[in-house]
């Protein structure tokens, strides 16, 4: 999955990028919100200072705060827009759970240095192609604009310093439902007639296509406003180029970081609650290390999530299993070590990837130690063959057996595997 | 040089493994000596406890003990034989310097279930063809074996209480030369003739073939002793089968782990102090979290102390250079997005490495941008170029350009990169 990864994001111009496990605690502090804060990992200062009981260092979060100090520390050495994709583990303490690890994996890109509506739909053409490849079918990828979202609200009649409740509250409306989300507005002090024009723009989305809910939109916002003006660019950029690509503009979507500045958008499989990735524009974040702004925009997968779906729906293809072993070389006794590493070394020449069997064990239970390993074949060189010169390779899903020359075994079984 | 790490060990029979990049911090205490002790990095107690300014966690030291930990948990579950490899990074608290940092990769492998000398040829051979495969050449491979070496020290008159503080000595020998080490010995109470004894059989072995250092010491050590028997059964093994592999047997070698018991090793390249990796025979181990020996043998090469060597040698390949660009597509205008998206999706279909210029600057500042990113070509589709269904390619390096057919230009450039 990473080299599919790391295939489609090179040939979309991106970099690859590793940062440090840690960072200064003061980093990392203060970007995800309170709940975040608790979550962070914390390390204990050393040496003398050990004693103390205090962090100084913390391990990365996410992969979008270091890359922005990354971007604010090395602003001068790095090229007008710089592109990099990063497929590192972060680190939360969280409760562990199905599918929730305290260490997973996240394969970001993030696009630093403009604004165009450009940047926004290569990120979205990029990551289509990721799951098309993986073999995922019939994905979405839904579309939405905080600006855009803000401007809705204030429509529906709710006060700037309501929004971000408003935002926390419809962010689980996938979880909760438009009753949830009434009882969680009504709990926040918003008036019922405002609750009601809101949930009224978000939920009647469901099998609308893109053009008709920006046409809606369009309705409410007040005309030209710009941030609906680059939504629809982004949408029409994606819909030109890459046709394949099943984008809906999702009026409700929020995602919850609280970072994101324009376009926010967020990947899903069918029959599979929650997103396996998201993203969006953060043109703030590295204003907050750097005091100049800096425009961004990127888009984080989860590499557990889409590989626990992926192993359930048994879309792995077989091939791509690591590590299995095409033929182990048997011992025939202490005295043939030799042999037999001269023997995996021929095998290993031509490519195989052969395990020998390290101990002089009676032949029947090194067989079955092979079985239990998953190995096709099985080659014997005992004192009969080496006296004629020849190999025995057993195939040991059929039981069947041939001899070789000693001289030709590798290409013979490279061969048979390879018709395998 | 990750890609050959895995390529050779995977075709050896090694199978991936990734472990968390934190322990239980009983689990690493107590295995690294003290120094190692005060260099781990320890993670502060979360939530309600994290007042308390005590750590429950540790980030790993190194890659072997969590390997013994995973074995001891996991003991039912995995084959007889256990043959890994592991390339992740490792943290230690030193103070950092040119080639030494706190976060550092480690590729090791180890196989556990067996003490047959197979497995030490099989770890030293694989490790010599993946020095061969990165162009490494005249890099030599020492090998010793703790056992021997407490051996040669009791032979030269030292007491087993006095071992540990010579071996700590030895292990400097490469730094301090012999003097040093003679000094070492007095401070620590050990008496000048079993120095004097001591260091003539660890001094002259230079030029010596491992033939006659083995006959050497089979003179020393008592007749018949089955580590020197293990260890010349190991030279032998290897020799026979991989002649190209320069292993020199080094009593002197003393590798400063102290969870060693029986052949050691450690790889260097010439012109550098100090090794690019090492390993040996840990049959213990598995034992201090099992309650039963399991025997186990590894060897870790450090990655980032072979990349220094490499690039100051200038051992990469040009072409290995990874997410470089093969075409950057110009932006015309504003409206011309979409099409520059639609020719970059082109390209990237014949597998183009791409990038979009976002934004719609001067065709000059594009081309210098292009310039400083070493793009060697460009595509131009201004309004003259549509008008005429072509693209212009400009080749950045030698300044010439050239009109091709808009749907032949992937072939085109694809054409020209190959024969670049």
């Amino acid at each position: 999955m990473i080299g599919v990864v790391r295939h489609v994001y090179e040939r979309y111009g991106f970099e690859p990028l590793e940062t440090p496990a840690f960072e200064n605690i003061e980093t990392l502090l203060g970007k995800y919100g309170d709940e975040g804060n608790k979550l962070i990992f914390k390390i204990l200062k050393r040496g003398e200072h050990e004693g103390s009981g205090e962090a100084d260092l913390a391990l990365r979060y996410d992969l979008t705060v270091p890359l922005a100090r990354v971007i604010a520390q090395y602003q001068n050495e790095l090229p007008r827009f710089f592109k990099r994709y990063q497929i590192q583990p972060v680190w939360r303490a969280d409760r562990p759970a199905r599918g929730r690890f305290r260490e997973f994996y996240q394969c970001d890109i993030d696009a630093i240095g403009s604004t165009s509506p450009v940047v926004e739909a290569e990120l979205i053409i990029a990551v289509c192609e990721i799951l098309t490849r993986l073999g995922f079918q019939g994905f979405s990828l839904r579309l939405n604009h905080r600006v855009v979202l803000h401007g809705l609200l204030t429509a529906a009649g709710l006060a700037v310093s309501q929004h971000n409740d408003a935002l926390v509250a419809l962010d689980k409306l996938d979880k909760i439902g438009v009753d949830g989300v009434a009882r969680e507005f009504a709990t926040r002090g918003i008036d019922p007639a405002a609750t009601n024009k809101c949930l009224e723009l978000f939920e009647s989305t469901g099998a609308e296509g893109s053009g008709d809910t920006l046409g809606r939109l369009e309705k409410i916002v007040p005309p030209g406003d710009p941030a609906l003006a680059n939504l629809r660019e982004i949408v029409t950029l994606v819909e030109t180029t890459a046709s394949a690509c099943r984008i809906r503009v999702d009026p409700s979507l929020a995602r919850g970081l609280s970072y994101y500045t324009g376009a926010i958008m967020e990947a899903a499989v069918p029959d599979l609650a929650g997103s396996i990735g998201g993203g969006g524009r953060y043109d703030n974040l590295i204003g907050m290390f750097l005091g100049r702004e800096v425009p961004a925009c990127g888009f984080s997968l989860g590499l557990e999530r889409i590989i626990v779906v992926m192993t359930e729906r048994n879309m792995f293809p077989d091939s791509v299993e690591h590590g299995a072993l095409d033929v182990m070389v048997t011992l025939w006794n202490g005295e043939s070590r030799a042999d037999a590493l001269a023997l995996a070394a021929d095998l290993r020449r031509a490519g195989l990837r052969v395990e020998v069997y390290p101990d002089a064990d009676k032949l029947g239970k090194q067989f079955k130690y092979a079985s239990t390993r998953n190995v096709p074949f099985v080659a014997v060189v005992g004192d009969d063959e080496r006296g004629r010169g020849e190999v025995t390779i057993k195939d040991l899903r059929s039981g069947t057996q041939q001899s070789v020359a000693r001289a030709g075994t590798a290409a013979e079984l490279a061969k048979i595997l390879k018709n395998d």
